[in-house]
């Protein structure tokens, strides 16, 4: 299919932004299907007109919804950031003495629910192969995980500190979920809080960490 | 180009292992264009058939000397594991005091060199998107870095000590040169082997880390 022939078979609607309900079905319906075509087949091999197709809409209509590839994968994996803005809560309920334990146990309940692990899964996937999909990511992670973090410590240098937790976390999702190296893989998750709630306790708040 | 057109194309030799300096040649090529498959297309699209295309012997030569996709690909990562042998006499060289350091200096020398960086991405890559090639890394990663560095510990469970410690340096890969973000990316090797030797060390020698 050529891009002109693909942009002619939405049937009859108006110019501009679709209004009413059923606009809002189609958005949802291509954001799922965005979601997973990006999951099953990574960044590279998607298209908007796989996109389309999926959703069962025309490609133009993607593009009117969320412009270009790029930020159609920056709209669907959004979703997978939602629960981060109960961060501050989360980081805000203990003392500043249990931030790290804090952090850690907010990243594992997230990571240990299958359901939001497959989709995370993808999206590790899709950045690792493709570097817009990894500025998508990075730009994602600085305005939600990381800023939400660092808003929360009175330290100095507090992106650079959230950053490096970040490190040991995003380097435990690797070892445990994607490589699945024994022990680490089958560790219960109260063994890894133990072991790792020390470390980013260290980095967020001691006084000799910085850049 | 079918399977049996793919094994009629190498011309006359000898059946059973080939000897002398020109096999150990066509071994050595098929090496190199297997590295350079797997980098350039990742695990998914490489096969036996276009590396042995790549180093322009007929795909029936890769598997006499490799075997199966599987193994060439375990051949082909071997070498960026190499630098791991001295891994023993870089831990024996400082006292226990100073492990977290000597591994974090080891681990940055070898990826702050562009030339060992570009294959271990690209191994990295594989192993994120493939399974196969996933448990080939975990493999290999477990018969190297892992078994040299708990080799060298005093302390139980260095296994699994090793492991966290490794899951805070492939974090550290993770956002430094994969996501590529700022202030980490750019901080110097010094700045990281003074924020992560202690958590480094912490893991491979205190009493209380363990599962």
């Amino acid at each position: 299919m050529t891009p002109s022939a693909a942009s002619g078979a939405a049937g009859p609607r108006r110019r501009g932004r679709p209004a009413g309900p059923r606009s809002g079905e189609a958005r949802d319906r291509i954001l799922a299907a965005a979601r997973a075509e990006f999951a099953a087949r990574g960044y590279d091999s998607t298209s908007v007109r796989s996109i389309g197709k999926a959703a069962g809409v025309d490609a133009a209509l993607v593009h009117h919804y969320f412009g270009t590839k790029e930020q159609v994968f920056a709209a669907a994996i959004e979703l997978s950031f939602a629960p981060t803005r109960e961060l501050p809560d989360a980081l805000a309920g203990g003392g500043a003495g249990t931030r790290g334990e804090q952090v850690v146990r907010f990243f594992l309940r997230i990571w240990e629910d299958p359901d939001a692990r497959g989709p995370l899964l993808a999206i590790v996937r899709s950045a690792v192969s493709n570097e817009t999909a990894a500025g998508v990511l990075r730009h994602m992670v600085g305005r939600t995980v990381i800023a939400r973090v660092a808003g929360e410590l009175d330290a100095p240098d507090a992106e650079f500190r959230v950053q490096l937790a970040a490190a040991q976390l995003v380097g435990m999702v690797m070892l445990r979920y994607v490589l699945q190296v024994e022990p680490l893989a089958s560790a219960n998750t109260e063994t890894l809080v133990r072991n790792l709630a020390p470390t980013v306790q260290r980095y967020l708040t001691d006084p000799g960490v910085g850049p």
